[in-house]
């Protein structure tokens, strides 16, 4: 029998992998957009970051939040209070993380494997967050792309975490709920985890998964049962 | 004075700059789902589009458009009838060009400047769209990214296209309506313009264009408005 194996350390995304965007909604709410404007808005902020990314440039999270806050209420043809763009990033240091991050963490420290974050925003917004939902003492460190000069999915980013974590690329597994996340690591060498949270399906033009579950203890789940070399 | 030299070639954007996507609106329409949509469809397949660019692989644009609508909608909570990909597609192939792209297209003309077309879609569909709008015999190509293997914002597509106007990047003015597409033009170092249609704000993480106007012909006007060297 061959096949992928078990990896050694295991890095996951932050933004929807780890955390729960539900105030950042309320927030959008607050401002008088509706709630389809929340994936919107995250799209655009993604399409900003990686056309930078393929530009071979970069920019901090927050201001492509902000650009991209003013984009959707301008097409939308909503007027944004002042302050509207701090009140989003303010949701954005209190989104909650899911239930079932605290559960995965705990089974991958009880098999020995390390947990990584990394994420394309900052390090310290992320590690202030995961601070507040408890799970850092589960994280070996929070990793972010600023470290690379680099996003996500360009390949620096993921050789960098397994640099971090002391393993080659192969050994080093990335756990995305978003596809983009899981090709790109596909693509530097990685082993991946789909987190299928429902309603999204997996574009046909992405690399598959490793392993895929519809939360993040069964993805970690299929990552420790493959086989040990 | 010094300045930025009048370009001897131009390269225009396709979807949203030349052409309208209002038919691809009454399409998501059809399909039940809301005015919104459309942006937010196009962010997504940007963003995939992009991912893809930036870890170094490349998709066909009908691919990204299908996986686009299927998250869209999903994330939506809405279902989508046997044929929506196809409907959508359908539509992109009857969109009209804006009524300010034929005068901009004639001024060039007059002015001795050749005019091409460089899209992230296909070479074939754009082909079909401005012929059917009347204006591929005031261009002398349609390029698609294609023929490189990489989206804008990379490099490679800008490059290719001046390498086809037989002008150094720097000789050539690329005119879009999308920002990141401006910065990339700018990064790979060619003349650039900025056609702002009103309701997105320029976003601060991109380079400023060269010129920008509310239509093409303004844009144009102010690209030939450079001084010859």
């Amino acid at each position: 029998m061959t096949g992928t194996p078990r990896p050694r350390a295991v890095a996951f995304d932050v933004n929807e992998t780890l955390t729960d965007l539900a105030p950042v909604a309320r927030a959008f709410t607050r401002l008088g957009l509706g709630p389809d404007s929340v994936p919107w808005w995250f799209a655009v902020l993604l399409r900003d970051g990686m056309a930078l990314a393929a530009a071979g440039g970069a920019a901090r999270f927050a201001d492509l939040a902000r650009g991209a806050l003013a984009e959707v209420a301008g097409v939308a043809g909503h007027s944004l209070p002042d302050g509207a763009g701090d009140e989003v990033l303010d949701a954005l240091r209190r989104v909650p993380v899911h239930p079932d991050v605290m559960p995965a963490l705990e089974r991958l420290h009880d098999a020995g494997v390390p947990a990584y974050a990394l994420t394309n925003g900052s390090a310290p917004l992320a590690r202030d967050v995961l601070d507040a939902a408890g799970v850092t003492p589960w994280l070996t460190d929070v990793l972010s792309v600023d470290a690379t000069g680099h996003w996500k999915p360009r390949p620096e980013p993921y050789h960098y975490a397994a640099d971090q974590a002391g393993v080659p690329p192969g050994a080093l597994a990335l756990v995305a709920v978003h596809p983009w996340d899981v090709h790109g690591a596909y693509s530097a060498g990685l082993v991946t985890g789909w987190v299928d949270r429902g309603g999204r399906p997996y574009p046909a033009v992405f690399a598959r998964p490793t392993v895929q579950a519809a939360d993040i203890t069964g993805v970690v789940d299929g990552l420790l049962d493959l086989s040990a070399v």
